[in-house]
């Protein structure tokens, strides 16, 4: 099965826009046993477009054309599509319904220029948008399905996942059944991990695809087999690589850390409480970015300066002043008073610096302190991340939640990011 | 000038690797004055790639190659080069004392599988590789130059801005000097903004290229010319469009939403607090990735409960019996505490429903109440943003640092969104 892409957009061609829609409708592809073959990329040009359909369309089995439903002048894939399948354009009906219906719930009113989004080949099948307003559409030119897609990356997703590909794994032989496993890991990089593996299993099964993706702040770790007869070994490895993984696989299913931490404390029925510094309100906005999040998180404190460190969590001023906004006396009294403020069962305090600026000889730019527990029992540590700003932001929110969740789930053994992550001196 | 691209990797055709390399390569060209106008992506198959690098060639004045230039047996670019030339392999005398040189300097033995980077084409020109150990080369197939260029992404861009940029300039003729502006707006969409401006400038001028790129949460509005004859022209319309679109245009320059903010409030030597409950420290954490943010914040609050809301920020449990969390007399008592605890001069309130849970038919899923300003003059108002949660945080936040930069930029007109934006009843 010969599947192509052809992915359209002047933001592509120009680099504004990096293409991450390819990259995930390359791996849910594979996922489904259907590995993309060949990709181009092309800008808003009609006649490139309708020439790029008719070759690619005339050596593929399928071709998911991504982008270029918009209701602006240069979406046109529509346009292109029917070119390429020497047909008229009109307007859909089940489209246009699609479209007013959109407008309705939002109460606008259907613009002439979304109007146009329901303009489609004459003869081509509605795949439905449950996420936007434009719909996806499908159609043969010779024997190779064409699906249009939409470029808006949710909506893409979901369109893929509920629409399109079970229909390919249809057109799949039966015996080829590929099923993996994703681990989410946090705390190894892609090559310590892999090194990890291949050392403890020297005799890795040839059938057993062992792939990685870094997928900040986790590391996803996929076992695959393509056929039937090897799922039994695919169970069988599910079990050795969780135990050699351990503590670090976040969970084998498809949630983010923060819904991890959420379903954790839901299930233990504990709040949590944060009080950040240096993370600027990410850990909460992380956690708050769960459906649910309510019933788990009520305050979280954004303790940008010293001043509030002391008016609204009671650090006291002169451990501030003897040991500086970064430490592990600042962040042991940041919980304790944000714990104290909220009513919280658990909770993560963070200080540290994330550059550019006010990094020291002796605390350098990356240097961050964090305190986790319950008023009983509160654990403090300092890491070390260097990288820019974002970066530094991100890994340090990500890794305060992963403390909470090892501290909820009582793993005993110290994660490798307690050896690595030391400070330089 | 036809210049394309062709991408080569496994990893790039599974989607385990993001392609930022196209982005920079389309990027660094423009900025010279040359658009990528293709991107062909094929993974590591040597019949593929001859027949990628005859058919590209054949079509186009400039060809770059970025990837398979390494040791293993799966980099492919110099043999498939030599396939599309049919010429024969040998070692080119110059790449091998640039591989001799680098492992020297490292320390490190010359391997086999090094050697192999220096076995090229007959008749290519070597071009330098001053970051890593394989060289870059360039040939004449037909009409069309070919540069071959490494796959790590600070190589290629050390090899682009020194070696063939430059070339490539040489090339061009002089009257072609293309220029650009772009916009970052803040509340309209893409095409209600694109109708804006075709219906106030029927007579758009052709030469003159407009383009959107929506890039939640702002949309960028770019006007381009190609020739040096039209940048006055382009200056002109950058001065109509800019009162056209007037105070929903956020910066002409590259700066985030959240930088803007900052700048402002630097420059007015202000600082800034948020009482966030439904986007649960989003805005904190939107305002703290920009360095330089502790200048002007000091302290968010992230009051989910109820109960926070009345301890931390003072507001009233009758009220908030009364009127319910989500608000006018809540996001004002919200703002208002939130002002008293951290000292701040201006700041920003959100209470609202993400959803998917907790709407009600007077107040569905995405209202959202807003306060802002400062203690002495306090604006509020109630929007409607359905759709999934996340994109209501996201959206959500960026209106309130909207509000706040129309705020202290004292801007009077009403927004777009004021009145779209209504909840339906």
């Amino acid at each position: 099965m010969k599947l192509k892409l052809l992915l359209t957009g002047n933001e592509l061609m120009t680099g504004d826009t990096l293409d991450s829609n390819s990259a995930m409708i390359a791996q849910m592809c594979l996922d489904s046993g259907i590995q993309v073959n060949y990709k181009a990329t092309v800008s808003d040009d009609l006649d490139q477009l309708v020439g790029e359909i008719s070759r690619l369309s005339a050596s593929s089995d399928m071709l998911i054309i991504n982008g270029g439903l918009g209701p602006t002048t240069d979406d046109l894939t529509a346009e292109a599509l029917a070119g390429a399948l020497n047909v008229d354009l009109e307007e859909h009906p089940q489209a246009i319904k699609h479209l007013i219906a959109w407008c309705d719930t939002r109460n606008y009113d259907l613009s002439e220029a979304n109007r146009k989004q329901a303009i489609l080949p004459k003869g081509v099948e509605i795949i439905d948008n449950q996420k936007g307003s434009a719909v996806g559409f499908k159609i043969k030119l010779g024997h190779c399905l064409i699906f249009c897609t939409p470029g808006v990356p949710h909506e893409l997703k979901t369109m893929m996942s509920r629409e399109i590909l079970p229909q390919m794994r249809s057109l799949l032989p039966t015996s080829h059944q590929p099923k993996r496993v994703r681990f989410r890991v946090f705390g190894y990089g892609e090559s310590s991990l892999q090194e990890h593996i291949t050392k403890t299993y020297p005799n890795w099964p040839k059938q057993l695809e062992l792939g990685f993706r870094a997928s900040m702040p986790l590391l996803e770790l996929k076992l695959k087999v393509d056929y039937q007869e090897d799922h039994k070994l695919l169970e069988k490895w599910h079990t050795k690589v969780e135990k050699l993984v351990g503590g670090h696989i976040v969970t084998d299913d498809s949630r983010s850390l923060a819904k991890v931490v959420v379903d954790l404390l839901a299930k233990q029925n504990k709040t949590v409480t944060f009080a950040e510094s240096c993370t600027g309100g990410k850990i909460a906005s992380m956690i708050t970015e769960v459906s649910g999040a309510s019933d788990v998180f009520e305050a979280g404190f954004v303790s940008y300066s010293n001043t509030i460190k002391t008016s609204v969590l009671g650090v006291s001023e002169a451990d501030l002043h003897e040991f500086g906004a970064v430490s592990e006396t600042v962040v042991r009294q940041m919980l304790s008073g944000a714990l104290k403020a909220s009513g919280a069962d658990v909770g993560v305090s963070v200080s540290g610096i994330a550059g550019p600026n006010g990094g020291t000889n002796e605390k350098p730019v990356g240097t961050v302190y964090l305190a986790w527990g319950s008023q009983n029992l509160v654990q403090t540590r300092a890491f070390y991340f260097p990288g820019n700003r974002v970066f530094f932001q991100k890994i340090v929110a990500a890794l305060a939640l992963d403390l909470i969740r090892r501290d909820l789930l009582g793993i005993e053994e110290a994660p490798i990011y307690f050896r690595e992550r030391k400070i330089p001196n």
